[in-house]
């Protein structure tokens, strides 16, 4: 049987169908001749991370098999908050695993969507432990952030949209923390355009798993690691991504990017959010000539108190 | 002979070839079902304002008249951002004439698009005064921030892209200054949709206009007074205007809508860019059932140091 099941060409059409009410298309700019940004941190919740809840959710509800406990997720991020925002708009219950560390206002966000939420143990890992033995308790759906078919087939509905917006597709960079959203567009693509995946240099986990052929845990940090700080990339993304190139940034040139983002075109987004424009920006990745270049702007939950005007 | 001879669909369909090189066609999104967002904010410069300007300068060079002496403006917000950038992408000196309490930053950043700047007197008035004088002077082409028949049509080109990317336009509406947006919007669609303009309570300029029969000086302050607060509505401006209506919104209610386009949307705007979506969450602006809403998100030449999340 097939590893990814769903993440097929036919999958993401019938994906793009049954979440299609619920999320946003979000818009396609053309910031320089030839360069394109997917405004993607327009979407529901603040980043594309609905996309994936949302198929999860509602394939498991066309199967007949939503559990009256609802769903569970662990992620005091964006998968959390898409999760909590899915299942209000679904009418359904949410319990949402965070460590105890987990800023307040993360958990007050999750709180307005009016999610259930439970902080335990020190790390994610302790969180996600805490949540399937939960999972196990209730009979809740468990939506995984990146590692189930469902997820990645949601996601790769962006990558479908793509197709649409974009003439002559060229370089896709899209930043990489445990894969979902790079895999679903490199699968919605098929041979249409490249994926190239951006990493931070302190959360290589493409990189790691190309290396040692198979995804490995990872020690991860740095700007952007509440957002893409999975230790270790996806199953389904690792078979999707074996071809695709990884390209790393340093934390500084995260930060400039977001920095650059806001003055140039007045887009506030999170470091993420900013990865792959980073690669753009350090030259890291150097478009062919004449080949169009799309970044995928993937998140936008951040605090924007440092963007402020500078005298340049 | 017609006080506005530009400002007709022939005009606004000449304008728009004469500017599309030089500007975005900026994107909408469909909100919420029905309300729609005209991402204005991400046209070059930060604000809607590089139309017009472009329009002035470039039917200026058509018609062979563009001088050795290059542009001259007085503005240290959106107008003179806007005039700065379009004479350096097109390779031309600007002058730009700002008053002595201009913020530095604005200063530098006027200075960094490679204008030459002026800081004269303590109003508005003054460095208007000294911008005339120095334009017969030097013979350098004035531009103004909204009332010449080239701006209104270089503004006008924003509505003609809203008829093709909303489907059954209903009421747009947006922000009043010196009014060249809303007039030109106004000229753009013709009888399709209806025009809704959205003013601060603190500068009612297009509310007193249609008051006294004609537009008259009107003591301007509020938070959006840095891009909303030319102290007249244009005389183009009321001639095409004289049937919309004016709907009028308190500074807090501004701040109010400028705070949620973030929280919702992650939307960073100015003040003025909130402004006319302020009417809606108010019920300033009730939509007739039915009848889609088109927010025109004007600028975002902003310091967004003061959105950051909120336990909600």
């Amino acid at each position: 049987m097939d590893e990814t099941p769903d993440v097929t060409p036919e999958g993401i059409e019938r994906a793009a169908g049954r979440i299609g009410g619920y999320i946003r298309r979000t818009p396609v700019i053309e910031a320089e001749p030839g360069l394109y940004f997917k405004l993607e941190f327009l979407q529901h919740a603040g980043s594309f991370k609905p996309r994936g809840a949302f198929n999860r959710i509602l394939s498991a509800r066309e199967a007949g098999a939503l559990p009256e406990a609802g769903v569970i997720a662990a992620s005091g991020g964006n998968h959390g908050l898409a999760v909590a925002h899915a299942a209000r708009t679904l009418g359904i219950r949410a319990e949402i695993f965070v460590p105890e560390v987990t800023a307040a206002v993360k958990v007050a966000g999750l709180r307005a969507l009016g999610a259930e939420v439970h902080q335990t143990g020190s790390l994610y890992a302790d969180a996600r432990t805490a949540s399937l033995k939960r999972a196990a308790e209730t009979g809740a759906l468990d939506v995984h952030a990146y590692d189930q078919p469902e997820t990645v087939t949601g996601q790769a509905t962006l990558g479908r949209e793509l197709l649409g917006q974009v003439p002559d597709l060229g370089a896709v960079l899209v930043a990489v923390g445990g894969g979902g959203l790079a895999a679903g567009i490199a699968a919605a693509l098929g041979g249409t355009g490249r994926v190239v995946a951006v990493e931070p240099e302190r959360s290589p986990t493409l990189r790691e798993a190309l290396s040692h052929g198979s995804p490995v845990d990872v020690e991860v940090g740095g700007v952007a690691a509440d957002a893409l700080g999975a230790s270790r990339l996806g199953s389904i993304a690792f078979g999707l991504l074996s071809g695709v190139r990884s390209l790393l940034v340093p934390d500084e040139a995260i930060v400039t990017a977001r920095r650059e983002l806001w003055q140039r075109y007045r887009i506030a987004v999170e470091p993420a959010g900013a990865t792959a424009y980073a690669a753009l920006l350090t030259g890291a990745h150097r478009p062919a000539p004449g080949e169009p270049t799309v970044i995928i702007l993937c998140g936008a939950n951040t605090d924007p108190a440092d963007l402020q005007a500078r005298p340049s």
